[in-house]
């Protein structure tokens, strides 16, 4: 009880509470989002498995699209954490692919950010879908880094000489984007870090930590 | 008005119209899987967009879940079709990659194909979707299909040295399956049959025709 007391239950300022509750919601989209699509998520039942009112998450996200884009850059911000901690420098090719490898071994201890972005992306190339602009952005983003990562690997003398280094880019996005529909379907089948240093052994010449 | 009678508008056995309903409710529901979605997608929409009744719609498929298999049969046997047309044959390594590359560029020319596959093959990642079952099964089936095709090349010593036959046909499978959502995204940015042939080129020593 003294403990109780102690804690400032009804502290004047409300705000870390809201944003706990924001955070909490955005968790339960996250999930939702990844399991049932964005179009199949409905706001009823997001509310009630955050255990809001329908007003309460309205008064969070006013809309669902609000809310999908709040998750999208909640999913960004932790890749792009991830991945920096790993010490990925696009201009640096080597602990660019280096530090990909560690990326999706911690995407694969993390089924729930694999499948939202397997499904919310595929869902997005419907010409109406909300996320659709997000995702061609995003496509473009990440070629146009990752290029950076393959001319630096080009110029330093580390790609196979058969390589096309136009294309790798964005080939090697797509296969990274397809190898998580097979692991999440298969995951006693398919181990995506050793998939991935097999396939980069295919275009560079040396062996990445 | 003499053509008109001259019809059979109204002759006994209704078994081709019935089929032609039937053919045209797959088709719908073929466009609709790959725009919203299987889950997202409506029975009464659908049967609206072909004309019929929910009765009418439910007298062809009694369940949703009758209406994927058929739309995942026509899918497949359309597939099957097309690639052994092209000459596809899994003990000859040359001839099946060649003609996996023309069925991409068929692929390329019906976008509805691409995004049915796009859509439903990540869709039924969750572990309660109806499809996920054939998904499975037909990502086994693919990849130990291609794996024979990706055998007989290596017993032909025409595999690049450093490429890992093991994991060869799970990777190629998970680069188409990747580069259809990148091309639904950016039809300008990406020619899909002109990156598979530059990505087989990283693994296969001879160019294919």
């Amino acid at each position: 009880m003294a403990r109780e007391t102690a804690r400032p239950a009804a502290a004047p300022r409300n705000y870390p509470k809201g944003e706990r509750r924001r955070a909490q919601i955005i968790e339960a989209a996250f999930t939702a989002f990844g399991q049932v699509g964005y179009r199949n998520a409905s706001m009823v039942q997001l509310a009630a498995a955050c255990g809001v009112s329908r007003a309460g998450l309205l008064h969070h996200f006013p809309t669902k699209e609000s809310l999908l884009e709040a998750v999208l850059e909640t999913r960004d911000r932790q890749d792009g954490e991830h991945f920096l901690e790993s010490g990925a420098l696009s201009q640096d090719g080597l602990a660019y692919f280096a530090a990909m490898i560690r990326l999706v071994a911690h995407n694969q201890a993390n089924p729930l950010i694999v499948s939202l972005f397997a499904v919310l992306s595929s869902e997005a190339t419907a010409a109406d879908h909300p996320a659709r602009p997000y995702f061609t952005a995003r496509y473009e983003r990440t070629r146009r880094e990752m290029q950076s990562a393959v001319d630096d690997l080009a110029r330093r003398g580390l790609l196979r000489p058969h390589a096309d280094a136009a294309h790798l880019a964005a080939d090697l996005v797509a296969y990274l984007d397809g190898l998580q529909v097979q692991w999440l379907l298969s995951p006693d089948t398919i181990d995506m870090p050793d998939h991935l240093r097999g396939m980069l052994r295919n275009v560079i010449s040396v062996e990445l930590p």
